[in-house]
């Protein structure tokens, strides 16, 4: 664990020492002490270096046991081997924080990481808060603080910004000095043998100078502890990030179709969208992001005034609004009339408001001023194309005299670059987005609705499904003491029922006389599946025979169905046929399953049945546990709902049976770390309810299945 | 008509005559003789005006009757109402172009657009090439001619812009200004009362200072010359476009799957793809692509190299790559070699080439010249960060230095803009184009692919579909004689016989022993269908019974189906029903139909039948007439194409089957304008072939039959 009192002295140091600065400039060791000389830093520095002398009129401190006990931080540039000795020596002289920059650990292989988990022990044993190693180091505007080795100083500002690969800091900050983009904090993670994200995200929750954040990662290092702290964070600011990899994902042989279908950027997705983490695929976007979250109110609904000189530009807009998740706002009878009063006739009164070529700046105001008071109206969008008549500087005068009073987000978007250039200036200075086209305006309010809708929505019911977990487990035990990894339908019947499931009725006969005797007890029509602990893919033996309408019919399958199996599969042993009632006509097929995610445990699918999974790949994922809302979106959002909520006048099906047994299937996931798959498929769906037609359950080896319990 | 020589007017005028010129700065006919003096344009201006005296220097002409008969080009900015005269007087004098800038036309009603009407008329009568009205006017700058009111003149250069809307030109050119991008031409077209974007690719397909082509568009004037122009266009230089007004259409009821389903967007896509219009939606993506096609050769096939000296912005640029057409390209073991030879140990010798943050100018100069010579690589993006030892400016000279002598297209990605900013500097002017962000490097060589693929694609085969015009003209002239807007399958079959389709066997009955009859002569299994000419919704009324086994079955069919139809529908004469042979079990429902587009004519679909088209719109779309390779991509380019293939070891379906039915849609759209709508729904196909099993045409109103027969 890493305690406050340390983070606060990573990023709010009173002192500073540098072990490995140097006199000789382009050194690393040098543009450290450099770089915290210029950012006009007022704790005191101590150059660490084994000469005596000064550097960069400091005096040096020859041994790092000559620091005074208890400073702040120390920034660690020297070659990796001697790394340990001076964490040691550091540690020994109560030194809360340390940012490594030093590289030649993990990423370099074997002898690396030992060296890392060594000095990584040093630093939870002594509550060191441990940047790095391999970084960059990082930067604290509000406290003058540049302990890095970056070329450039951003100017301050309220965003914060950690990542995981060094190059890409250097790269942004380059990116940011050119955009006049402002920092609260800067912070390369390296190889973040201590602190990562979910560190970062905890400490920046509080940080009064920062309200919009914004990460770089590659993967997180610990899956669950994400989760709780980009929840709790998102709930305060605003978190936009990039996860890169996104491709090379998922490619490990499974067994089941879950297992083929969720791959470890769907467990991404589901995590960053159960969080509420904004999740963007570039940096344009990231920064985009962060502007809008920085400058502007979140809009409180969905509906978006556009307000143009033109029309070409406007339809662009209206084009990007119709493709988003915002709407053309109606505007209210008493808005139309208002402009009526004062617009010309030419000019259209219907969302894009065009209020013509030959607009002047008092135009453009009094427009704005009418529809912001629109209560249908959540987000207003200002569009100025430079036409002969535009009042550039004006226009943008009159937008941010307006903007600045409303609680509603204003956007601009000034077509152009030159002539409107002035304006645009005047409009970012005064803190309203503002674009030379509309599309990433139409986006940045669309986040921004979305995060608002989050944020509001109620908290989620607590949920308790019922269930019988010791009749569970000996299900799970039987098959361990089998040795086997998997448990088939007609073992697994046991484990259905003790989480109260609901299945077709179902019964074992292991001669033909006992499925006619079945089939009587069901009733007819009936369905025949083999029976057989290494038989999982029936239909690949001829193994299901649906629709039976009598003994005779029974008998028959029965007997084509145990010689057929035995013919094709030699090493199983047949227990006999499962009998089961024959679903009602006109059901759905939908497969619920899970597949336990290294990082973030159960990631819990939902999609249709047959090819709809398997060609179109049309699937929701969330990450167990889950809340009702979680089970309820994850069968909306699926591409193919309609079908499940009827076409050409059908019933829909029962949704609320679908959600309670999405939750069970979560529940199980939670209850069981030693499954590693689960799959329900097919679901059997109606208006009436549904029933779990067939099953299968992958068990983890044993040595996994105690990690699963851990994770 | 408008000839070449008028258009060269245009373009490359001798002599321009400005109607309305004033001496009074600010107004409209003053702006435009400043802007032509101010571009330096060489050949003679006369400034037309009732009051005599000078206008900026130059002598006034006091009556157009006054000016050279011949003249080039005429520019118009007096008031609506007197343009007409004006007109005449221009074609009096034999003027050969005329730019009318004057706004009041079509785009304020009825009295306006007659007046445009006749001035078009004047045009057309005459040979006058005339841009507008309602128009900015036009740029050219070889021709160092701006005859337009734009404010602002952009740099020579060989990209040429056309949009409809003026704001959008106003916009873009404040823009380029800004970022310095030169254009060749620039045109506002206005209300297109004459030339439109048709000319405008005709004639900057032979403009010799122009490589590559941009419009804005909201809508072609003629579908069918569109189709044309841009066809011969992209053969010889690329075209990029946005077409805006996405959203807002396909709007209309319509009574066939197809009609439902099919959107004058899709219209627009499928005219952009089949010209090789390069379809993109902002104004960003457009001058990006603009750039790429400007600078670089077109790389000859899919594989791209990223040389980056750091980890994340190379995995970025990897995610992109991923997700495009394009491949991370292999490496022969020759490169490899090579490379191994200089490159540090911990190097990355896999695609992306990381040669790490160290990496000098020379390093990267290496790297680049061993991996432009490998063969299997079609295309490098070279990625820098701004690292302490990158050397900007040395790298950005050797790339430039390498890149010039290759045929392979380099693109540069130097990550940031301050520090980064003066090495990007020198790549762009040497024709480099060069980002800050991989994303749109990647989106830009994708493009240029894209467009190389298809412009090297083999001319397609001349197609012959063998067909009885006459007896199909039959079926349809009997529908019209009976006052019916719809043919229903039983009355279908002639139609469908008459092109050679493959049907089921199918037959008549009138009576139930009829049935009986005609499903021994077909053989069981057979299906029932309700014939009525007044019911094309056969299932509505329960009137499809399948898998018919006997003649009991035929019998019980027949009545149960026929006294249905006459309780639900009693306006429906009831002709008996239609005995058909069934599809092979494991056969797959698809739809082949059209749809004739307002502007494009027949727009053909095609998609797997039910839920994949109603619910998830998974349809591919191609205008008439279609090459046999339209056929093969519309087929396996929809998302459930796999179904198709087959999926767990089905064997593929009969797509020649498929080609073939496509094919004959197609023709028969283009044969008899006089059909709306048609649509083959289900045609069921398996491996060894298809049927057409079901037929709906739609005709046209007659009056609306004559229209089509004319587009």
């Amino acid at each position: 664990m890493v305690s406050n009192k340390s983070l606060a002295a990573l990023f709010e140091p009173g002192s500073v020492a540098v072990i490995g600065a140097s006199a000789t400039p382009g050194k690393i060791g040098n543009i450290i002490v450099s770089n915290l000389l210029d950012a006009g830093y007022t704790g005191k520095i101590y150059p660490v270096n084994p000469d005596p002398g000064e550097i960069l009129g400091l005096p040096v401190t020859q041994d790092v046991a000559d620091l005074p006990e208890g400073l702040d931080l120390a920034v660690i540039a020297i070659p990796p081997a001697a790394v340990v000795e001076v964490m040691k020596d550091l540690a020994a002289r109560k030194v809360k924080a340390v940012a490594i920059i030093t590289a030649g650990f993990r990423e370099v292989g074997r002898e690396g990481y030992y060296l890392e988990e060594e000095i990584a022990k040093i630093a939870r044993d002594n509550d060191i808060a441990l940047l790095g190693p391999n970084c960059l180091g990082l930067i604290a505007t509000d406290s003058d603080l540049n302990a890095s080795f970056a070329t450039g100083y951003p100017e301050s500002g309220h965003i914060a910004f950690f990542s995981q690969s060094g190059a890409l800091c250097v790269s942004i900050l380059d990116w940011a000095l050119g955009n006049n983009i402002g920092f609260s904090k800067f912070i390369s993670l390296g190889n973040k043998a201590v602190l990562d994200e979910s560190h970062m995200l905890d400490y920046l929750a509080e940080d009064g100078q920062t309200n919009v954040i914004l990460g770089y990662i590659e993967g997180v290092s610990d899956g669950k502890r994400f989760m709780e702290s980009a929840s709790a964070m998102t709930m305060k600011k605003p978190v936009v990030m990039i996860k890169s990899g996104t491709t090379a994902s998922g490619a490990k042989a499974a067994s089941s179709h879950t297992g083929a279908i969720a791959g470890s950027d769907q467990a991404y997705d589901a995590a960053f969208r159960q969080t509420g983490v904004i999740r963007v695929h570039d940096v344009a976007s990231l920064f985009n992001l962060a502007t809008c979250f920085s400058t502007q109110p979140l809009p409180k609904g969905p509906n978006l005034a556009i307000i143009t000189n033109s029309g070409g530009p406007g339809i662009l807009a209206a084009d990007a609004t119709e493709k988003s998740g915002l709407n053309l706002s109606s505007l209210t009878a008493r808005t139309s009339k208002a402009l009526r009063e004062f617009l010309p006739a030419y000019a259209s009164l219907y969302n894009p408001i065009d209020i013509i070529g030959d607009a002047s700046a008092e135009r453009y105001a009094r427009t704005l001023e009418v529809v912001a008071k629109d209560e249908l109206v959540h987000a207003i969008l200002v569009l100025l194309s430079p036409t002969a008549s535009a009042q550039i500087k004006e226009t943008a005068q009159a937008v941010i005299e307006i903007a600045e009073k409303l609680d509603k987000p204003v956007f601009a978007c000034f077509m152009g670059d030159k002539v409107v250039g002035p304006g645009k200036r005047m409009l970012q200075d005064a803190s309203i987005p503002v674009y030379s086209f509309p599309e990433p305006a139409i986006a940045g309010i669309e986040a921004m609705y979305e995060y608002h809708e989050r944020r509001n929505r109620p908290a989620p019911a607590e949920l308790c499904i019922r269930r019988d977990i010791e009749a569970a487990r000996t299900v799970i035990a039987d098959a361990r003491e089998r040795n086997a990894l998997e448990i088939v339908e007609f073992q697994a019947q046991g484990l259905l029922n003790s989480y109260g499931l609901p299945v077709p009725k179902t019964e074992l006969a292991r001669t033909s006389q006992q499925a006619v005797e079945a089939a009587e007890r069901i009733g007819y029509p009936v369905v025949l599946k083999i029976a057989s602990p290494q038989i999982s893919h029936k239909s690949d033996v001829g193994g299901v025979r649906v629709n039976l309408q009598d003994s005779s019919e029974v008998v028959a399958a029965f007997m084509d169905i145990t010689s057929r199996a035995q013919r094709l599969r030699k090493d199983a042993f047949i227990s006999g046929c499962l009998v089961q009632s024959m679903a009602a006509s006109g059901s759905r097929e939908v497969i619920v399953g899970f597949k336990r995610d290294d990082q973030f445990g159960p990631l819990i699918i939902f999609g249709l049945g047959g090819v709809y999974v398997e060609v179109l790949k049309d699937i929701s994922a969330r990450l167990a546990p889950l809340t009702l809302d979680d089970a309820k979106q994850m069968i909306r959002e699926i591409k193919s709902f309609p079908v499940l909520r009827g076409v050409r006048g059908e019933q829909p099906v029962n949704f609320a049976a679908l959600e309670e047994i999405i939750l069970i299937m979560a529940q199980l996931a939670l209850d069981f770390p030693e499954i590693d798959e689960a799959e329900f498929n097919p679901v059997l769906v109606n208006p009436d309810g549904a029933v779990v037609a067939d099953v299968r359950v992958i068990l983890a080896p044993q040595e996994k299945a105690a990690e699963n319990g851990d994770a």
